[in-house]
């Protein structure tokens, strides 16, 4: 057979090899805090519906750029969150986050430009600056901050900075972060955008946990820091929020002026969202302020509950769904994760987030009810107490 | 702002400029015959379901290569029509066509290399080959292989193999070919198999049409020629066979041995395909085999009854939902689309279909139903007859 193109670091998923090592275990009661989720109900469930509701049947095709009326709604959340309006045509509805980036990427970078991941990251990201034919380069900066020791000395602008080359062309950063919990304040924030400013630099905020922003301040939407909008292309997902990951619904908010551009792109990776996923995530847009609230609150105690019974070093969360284990007087994450999976839990080796994280694991402290993931917790914690062979 | 990366040729749709014209004119009772579908009823509803159905629930994410349950129904639908049993491992389920073809080229290209289309073709074809970073090259076959004068003078390979240059990775074609409804037979693709072959080629075979082909033989699937399975991507869509093409769920079948390393690909485009969309295939694949049948004589009708009414030169239609109207006497395509817009007409300028077909418009005949049909060819036929301005 002929031969494959431009062969491109496509490491297999980390979860998946996980799920492998849990099943190879065959523990009775395996607990999954691998995956980076919550046990809430989802806020849809799929029906068939009038065209009359939703301006499309179910089985007609959806424009490339989304379902008006979804769009709409989307453009309604996203300008109560903003605290101004947002014009529907910046939103671009996507198969998920990972498209929505995808698209991004493969719109500002040319073959070899590179991209600035604060780092450690979400899992995808170096992945997908690959795959758009970009060199991803991870800043590390959210251990350092997260940590009491080094935080203080620790200048976040010269870090980034130092690493901005001549063909960098974005900086990418999902806050608040996974895997550490950490969240960027709005000061920070601000010193991020001066420093995109001066380097004429994209930004791309991946805002996958916005319903879950654990500070008195609440959410802040990169977009809306000064001089932000005009370079941010801010990704949103229902997945986290709405609890339906399964629909692969995500958006795009493109800076005014760039919407165009995107929207003619996203037909050269797919034809347009699933109509039926865009329906779910339009039920799903119904859901009360009040309810979502509640959710961001169990969520936070689901937390609290874990790092009581943690016995083990880990990043203290401001927001997100996860904590990043130190493991470095333990030794190796890897190992941790294998013996950890002997014991029936599921946590995901540190490598995954970035180069400089071999000793670290990341647990998702929702990925169960708050019960599973305690007696998950005492498990570990025997683990880490027996110390590496 | 920051500048984009590598312009591409992104043009914009020429379906959404024929609405655009459509809602210009402002006619009372427009007939859309630029779409390409059917006007039969969907195979499947949207239903919420219990996990033990389908072996996943509606709201959680489905494994990158799509939802086993769904994979073992489409390989024993794709063994059935191959007559030889299709490991489900070898497909990759898509969000469509459009993305099957898109994760395909972005593994096998390197930048600039560049892919034969057979032409006139999809219209989507040549933009996805440069999002991609190749070089589309239009190879003019099917309307001389549809002219019975110059058919038989008419070479396809040496058409082909004459296009064949140092960078040269693959053939695309669609066969039952859309526009022009052209149908290759046996022979034709096993000598592109053995083109192929020599030139150490992938081919990339679009069955979008499948269940299209009126032919007393049926439809021919590429990979079940001599030699083709080892070097063809098969790229199959639930839009057009079951009435779904708002699920957008398509899938792959990949040269034995090749699969894997699409199905590491496809999650840097998306995570995975829907879960909801992917019941509405799984539901839509039992449909019989005799409903769909009775379907493919339905589209054969609404063919011979456009074909018995146009007043206007249009290929032979073998198969596929359209039939592509010979402007050459009338002049330009471009004029001639316009003019049938300001009758309520929508059909697609030739031009969208390749660089050849300046002179070309495309009309689905199946679009809506026979009567309406009919009513649009009546209009569309005093066009004609009043030539160009």
């Amino acid at each position: 057979m002929p031969s494959f193109g431009t062969p491109t670091d496509l490491s297999p998923s980390p979860l998946a090899a996980v799920e492998r090592l849990l099943r190879a275990r065959g523990h009775r009661t395996p607990i999954g805090l691998h995956q980076e989720k919550t046990a809430f109900p989802p806020c849809a469930e799929p029906r068939v519906w009038e065209r009359a509701e939703f301006g499309i049947a179910p089985h007609e095709p959806a424009p490339p750029a989304g379902v008006p009326a979804l769009r709409e709604r989307l453009a309604a959340v996203a300008g109560a969150r903003r605290g101004t309006a947002v014009d529907p045509d910046r939103i671009l509805l996507t198969a998920g986050a990972t498209h929505a980036v995808a698209v991004v990427l493969h719109a500002i970078l040319r073959p070899g430009d590179d991209v600035l991941i604060l780092s450690p990251q979400w899992l995808s990201a170096t992945g997908l600056v690959h795959a758009a034919g970009g060199v991803p380069r991870e800043v590390p900066v959210f251990l350092e901050l997260s940590d009491p020791a080094t935080a203080p000395g620790f200048g976040l602008v010269p870090a980034v900075e130092a690493a901005v080359g001549p063909r960098t062309r974005a900086i990418y950063l999902n806050n608040p972060n996974n895997p550490t919990g950490h969240r960027l304040d709005a000061a920070q924030l601000a010193a991020l955008v001066d420093l995109a400013e001066r380097h004429d630099l994209w930004l791309i905020a991946d805002n996958a946990y916005e319903n879950y922003d654990f500070s008195a301040d609440g959410f802040r939407d990169t977009a809306t820091v000064d001089g932000a909008d005009a370079r941010t292309f801010a990704v949103h997902s229902c997945s986290k929020t709405y609890v339906i990951p399964g629909a692969r619904v995500g958006y795009l908010i493109s800076p005014p002026g760039c919407a165009e551009t995107l929207v003619k792109r996203s037909p050269h990776t797919l034809r347009s969202v699933s109509t039926v996923a865009q329906f779910a995530a339009f039920e799903a847009l119904s859901t009360s302020p009040g309810e979502l609230a509640a959710r961001r609150r169990l969520a936070a105690d689901a937390y609290r509950l874990a790092a009581e019974a943690l016995e083990i070093p880990h990043t203290a969360v401001a927001g997100g769904l996860s904590t990043f284990l130190d493991l470095r007087a333990y030794g190796d994450g890897e190992e941790f994760v294998r013996r950890c999976a002997e014991q029936g839990v599921g946590l995901v080796p540190g490598r995954a987030f970035g180069e400089h994280c071999a000793a670290w694991a990341r647990l998702c402290f929702t990925a169960a009810p708050p019960q599973t993931v305690l007696e998950a917790v005492h498990r570990i914690n025997k683990v880490y107490g027996k110390g590496a062979s």
